[in-house]
């Protein structure tokens, strides 16, 4: 497959669903993918199958608070310094390059790279989603190791992280990040194709163009882009398990930048004025509550999109009066399991709740 | 020269006196030297003019907290550790290993990694003292280049830090401090022989060692310390501009664990009860106010000892109700320059006066 100009538009707006309101600004992912794409011509775009075993598959992204990258375009440059960086470190180039999350500038941002470097990229990534913490991946819950990992900024400073431990290697990147800028590049989980095969969740950069086209195709021809968003989303593996959680009006919005993270709440009404469902994120939504009843809750997905053109809204772009609909959805069956869910489930949000998959909290 | 296991306490006794307060509590750099040199045998100091012009000198440093060295001992782990990632950086084993800081715990812990190691130790330092900052050494005004600049912890986690600016790195490296532990080992400012001879603050090791004789002789002999350690400091090049400030109890004393730092203010009264003696400090005592007027300012250095044994006190140990008495003293006249004063003066802490020399302070 080959990702073309043609395509940015709706990649970057299936990358902003799949987002789940966090993995940064898709207009300025989109931006730096439509550079990309002129200067180099199309991204090539490899299942994972295609990787020989012995492949060096290096995933990119950026880290940082999305409130940030509004102000500050992350560029090529960076990119390149941590991929050439990490490959210095482990002696041998890379063979291609993977996105750690599909979802917003992170699933957009290693097919920019892919097509300055000339390099394939992955259809696949490591969470089917977005998520707020280095390892909350699928490589970490396969073994793989976040490090060596390289950070980067528009500097040229580049800070190599080596420890055993994948959340250690979180709680000593996080910090860097504000120094870095308040948002930074790195090079991440490098791995071979065989363990690539293994762990990566497939063919999700496909259904990230797949949404996008679905929610564009029902705007370009006047139909309602959330029943063609629902059509879609039925028909995949991952996210079949679907529905409108909520149409109304955002009524209250709080938002704060803490520790390089996003955090917040918003609370949106029904155009009636009866009810409420409130929503937590920290870059990413995290849980819906409708009446204090848990609707949707992390990991499986919660997106916030304009009740009109069915256009994703990330966190650092919800506005007080903003009329929504909001569409929860299962994410890929790897991401539940007992031991995914240790890692990212409720708990690991700080919720002291358990997992409810969104096809059992329907009314 | 040779450092033997007789020396260690006077060592630390003058290394903690250099330290002006700050560079870690001397019993605990004491403990850690004693153990390498039972071990390993005696450090073998060398001129830095005994160095090849090709040689690579290394420093080693702790970085963090004071008041976290009392309770998380470094051990020869973690310096060795970041030693051989440096080295592995840049393709080439250490010559001699240096101290950035002749105070404290950075005084003491090269000289035990070196003795450790059966590596030599160079008899000089970065500063003449302690700072709180990497960037606050001669080898920086001298154009070297802390980067690239291995942290370790003693969990094995290493972070390789480049940016061509050393206050970047600084600021970039400060913040892992916290996830380190609290307190971690650094490997920086590697530099080749003739730049160590052009950039180093000569015979501090020796000078420390004096210091700590003076005082432990003077003590021995049941004569005053005071007299004993202002006699010796008179007759070197660099600490001969020296008095004692004030003779007091402490009265007052405020100290957090801010950002890796140990801040706060601390007030002595006299005997008498009539006049205060005020000290502001971050790691190091920076500034002393006798009746609002300044009497001794970094980089002069400003030492508390008590005041029966001139035993040094660092920031981390000070107690409501110790009498003591604050020595001031001149730094190395390389420390002095306009081009030093911007990095280590006043200002560079904050204070909106100049500097004032110790000599011209006098009552």
């Amino acid at each position: 497959m080959r990702i073309e100009i043609a395509d940015a538009v709706d990649f970057a707006r299936g990358a902003a669903f799949l987002g789940t309101g966090g993995g940064g600004d898709p207009y300025i992912g989109r931006l730096l993918l439509e550079q990309a794409l002129r200067n180099k011509g199309p991204a090539n775009v490899i299942p994972v199958t295609d990787l020989d075993d012995d492949a060096l598959v290096v995933p990119l992204a950026g880290m940082g608070a999305p409130t940030v990258i509004i102000e500050k375009i992350i560029g090529f440059g960076e990119g390149e310094r941590v991929l050439r960086a990490l490959e210095q470190r482990l002696g041998r180039k890379a063979t291609a390059i993977m996105s750690a999350e599909i979802g917003g500038l992170n699933a957009l941002f290693p097919v920019a790279m892919a097509a300055h470097l000339g390099l394939p990229v992955v259809d696949g990534d490591g969470m089917g989603r977005a998520f707020p913490e280095l390892q909350m991946v699928t490589f970490n819950i396969h073994g793989q190791r976040a490090a060596p990992m390289v950070m980067g900024n528009e500097y040229g400073d580049t800070v190599l992280v080596e420890a055993d431990d994948n959340l250690r290697v979180e709680r000593l990147a996080r910090p860097v990040v504000v120094p870095m800028g308040g948002l930074c590049m790195l090079a991440l989980y490098s791995m071979s194709g065989q363990a690539a095969k293994a762990c990566t969740i497939r063919g999700t950069l496909s259904l990230a163009l797949g949404i996008g086209r679905a929610l564009g195709a029902a705007r370009r021809s006047q139909q309602d882009p959330f029943a063609a968003l629902l059509a879609f989303l039925r028909g995949t593996e991952y996210y079949r398990h679907c529905r409108i959680l909520f149409d109304g009006k955002i009524v209250d919005l709080r938002r704060e930048t803490q520790r390089g993270w996003a955090i917040g709440k918003v609370v949106i009404e029904d155009l009636a004025g009866r009810e409420n469902l409130e929503i937590e994120f920290r870059n990413e939504y995290l849980r819906a509550l409708r009446a204090g009843r848990t609707v949707a809750i992390v990991p499986d997905l919660i997106s916030i999109l304009d009740r009109e053109t069915g256009e994703p809204i990330t966190t650092e772009n919800l506005k007080y009066g903003q009329r929504v609909k909001v569409v929860g959805a299962s994410v890929p069956p790897i991401m539940r399991s007992e031991r995914a869910l240790e890692v990212w489930g409720p708990k690991a949000f700080g919720y002291d709740e358990p997992f409810s998959p969104i096809e059992s909290t329907g009314d």
